[in-house]
């Protein structure tokens, strides 16, 4: 779209440099880490205080012009791309930690602040804050999201690890949500309500995050199985089993592959088990204990343990890499990611349904998960130049969340919807749900220019 | 008001005998577990199904006539007063558990069953379900308060237990929101929209709830401090130190008194911590240890273990007990019951202060509370036929809010707001807060006849 020039000499009078317009820096921001192709805002806007934010609210709200949130462009289901044009708000530079409480185990952040930035600024006072999407997101693209990770079996998502908000509202309002009470009933949600609204709601400016001492005996180790089945039954038996392990991460054989030639690493390029535990020494060794003994019953072998944080580290750093590891398989790929999250009595017979599916394909995929909570990710490679890839990644994306609908699940399970999921909303949710959405979303944003487009299909 | 005659009419066409407008009927509707007097709804209608409940809101949206959902009518803030007049829906007689998942830990129930009734229809599977309340409430009246008790610090609230809802809208229409899945970010979270909406965004009929295995080994004692500053010293460096305790609870010396009488029992009448730990035999045991260990830092004594299954129900049952235990202390007295949540940093210094405030008064009060996490309750006797008494209290009330909200919390952890907390809504939520909050009952009940004015502070 044509930005009025009379909003643009708004903007740029209140924030100078800080505004853009420039093609390199639009370019910048047109792209995330999904297959699509770039599509640039028409503007850029770069603010530092919930008053600045509130300032480009104001202006898009009277002029009508969507508004985009940035935080560090690792999205995968084209979140960011501007549909209806409009402006992109990057966040990044509201990075900082304004508060951390050890003794309530809280911290408020502001929204452009990065994960691995947070744990390193608390990690001296003892603490960490367990949510680890692969990438390293910042904390408000992760509450929008409604992200997860490798800890959420044990530590819960950004859902259960948010107390309050700092939000702006669609018209430029400084709102605050929830209170730093660990709960309340004091009326209606909104701190949930936010939470996973993928920037349609409001701009989230800061998160009071809950916080979690680092466990004072950690365990590791990865287990290696004869079949993706089942290494699946193994994790299924353990969480059935009550074990509170701290991870469980499933990576097959193609992805450990790809692992091997990205981290330089010789892991037995078999469907494979990464196991964290964390506790007293007592109790780590008790849960490590029953895993292995359920492992073993299913066939798993090399159950093999990094007591060391270095080999600790190393071991999930490359489950970490996983993603970028497969991207770097087929140079110049993309990858099309599914992101279904089952019941976990349903997990093995939905990750058999996934690999049938997939292997029905030519495209190369491998599938790799968060075993524990019951989701897990089938990554395709797709050629950027060969639209039929996509078609056909499409194809085996839509089969896998269909038998993920019929067991009770959801299409994503910690990605979002963005662009690419509306697809799915419909059947996952019913038409009922759906307009409920669409009035929560008519009564908080009634001119519709915070991230138009985006999570619900159109009445 | 008077019900319009062709509502009446259309009503007892479908429910017969189960539509009744006779005076003892309204009456027993009338009243709950505040101590508001008795004001009788229009008339009441016990639904069984969805689509009865579906009829009842299509009638009173036709009709606009108001509607109250009610289960075991032991709400204490006035949530069922019919203040506006209308119907009361009795969900009593939806009553059976749906279906029970032990592979999943998932639970689905209609909304009349009570949690008593869903414990022991899933014991013999070796489930239990942790949230509890008081009273013995109904499922769908414990999601409507967002309810918690005594095992929310370690297993959480209404709000983290609750997976997926059937919910009947204003204008009559039956959907789903959630799903199976342990974790989505498939769009807006309406499942958190309508826990603890109190029935004044739709009406929950049914409740997919996560259970947990009963734990292989519990442990619980009694500790006797000889302050309430060195008892809440205790739990809260229980608390920092990590120890992930089932159930911490304070009793002051006053309620260990009506305990005592109530239940026969000769408790020390001192500041008490009633403790339960849950998990492996020797993880309950370290806990255990480390427990003692800070309590007698803080001169607790007397720390007496219960082994046996039957000693622990009988002094879970006593703190259970603690709220009629007062009651009873003034024969035909009413309790005026504070239930402010802070930060566990401040809990000390806030329960010192709300010591201090009741002290200053003539009225007789007891403190009790879930102290791990950071929520208690004084218990304010007040005589029903004094109004004065009634004043006091909530003089004394606000000045216990108003501290709790300085220092970060919340006005109710775990009550709800009803009518009584209504008052605290602007200074806890500030008003842009307040407004978005009113947008969403616009949005979803324009009519205003889902428990009209409950919560929100009239604009």
């Amino acid at each position: 779209m044509q930005l009025p020039s009379s909003f643009t000499s708004k903007l740029a009078s209140i924030f100078v440099e800080r505004f853009s317009t420039a093609q390199a820096v639009r370019d910048h921001h047109g792209r995330d880490e999904s297959p699509y192709p770039l599509m640039a805002p028409d503007g850029v806007v770069f603010a530092r205080t919930n008053e600045e934010v509130s300032a480009v609210l104001r202006l898009c709200d009277q002029y009508e012009v969507p508004v985009i949130a940035f935080g560090a462009g690792t999205s995968l289901e084209g979140h960011l791309r501007p549909i209806h044009g409009g402006i992109c708000l990057d966040l990044s530079q509201m990075n900082q930690v304004l508060d951390v409480s050890p003794n309530d185990f809280l911290v408020t952040v502001q929204c452009g602040v990065r994960r691995k930035q947070l744990n390193h600024e608390i990690k001296d006072l003892g603490l960490f804050f367990p949510v680890d999407p692969g990438a390293d997101a910042t904390i408000g693209g992760m509450c929008a999201t409604r992200a997860s990770g490798t800890n959420a079996v044990r530590y819960g998502t950004m859902r259960e690890n948010i107390l309050a908000l700092t939000v702006v509202t669609s018209n430029g309002e400084i709102i605050k949500v929830g209170s730093r009470a660990r709960k309340s009933s004091a009326g209606y949600d909104l701190t949930h309500v936010f939470i996973g609204s993928e920037g349609t709601l409001g701009i989230v400016t800061e998160i009071t995050l809950r916080v979690y001492p680092l466990p004072e005996a950690i365990s590791a180790a990865t287990c290696q199985f004869p079949s993706i089945h089942e290494a699946i039954k193994a994790v299924t038996g353990i969480i059935q089993y009550g074990v509170p392990v701290a991870r469980v991460e499933f990576v097959d054989e193609v992805a450990i592959a790809a692992i091997n030639q990205y981290d330089k690493l010789s892991l037995k390029e078999v469907p494979t088990l990464f196991f964290e535990f964390h506790g007293s020494p007592a109790g780590v060794q008790e849960q490590a204990q029953i895993a292995e003994q359920i492992s073993r019953d299913h066939q798993g072998e090399g159950f093999e343990w990094s007591i060391h944080p270095e080999d600790r580290a190393r071991l999930w750093q490359a489950r970490h890499n996983a993603y970028f590891a497969c991207l770097q398989m087929q140079p110049g790929s993309r990858i099309l990611n599914t992101d279904i999250c089952v019941p976990i009595s349903k997990l093995a017979k939905s990750i058999d349904a996934a690999n049938e599916i997939l292997q029905d394909s030519h495209l190369r995929s491998a599938i790799l998960g968060h075993v524990g909570d019951g989701n897990f990710h089938a990554l395709i490679s797709i050629d950027p130049e060969r639209p039929e890839d996509m078609v056909e990644a499409e194809r085996l994306n839509s089969l896998i969340v269909q038998q993920a609908l019929e067991v009770g699940g959801t299409c994503t399970g910690e990605h979002g919807v963005g662009i690419h999921k509306i697809q799915f909303m419909n059947a996952e949710h019913g038409p009922g749900a759906i307009e409920l959405m669409h009035k929560i979303k008519d009564a908080l944003d009634p001119k519709h220019i915070l991230n138009p487009g985006k999570i619900l299909p159109k009445d």
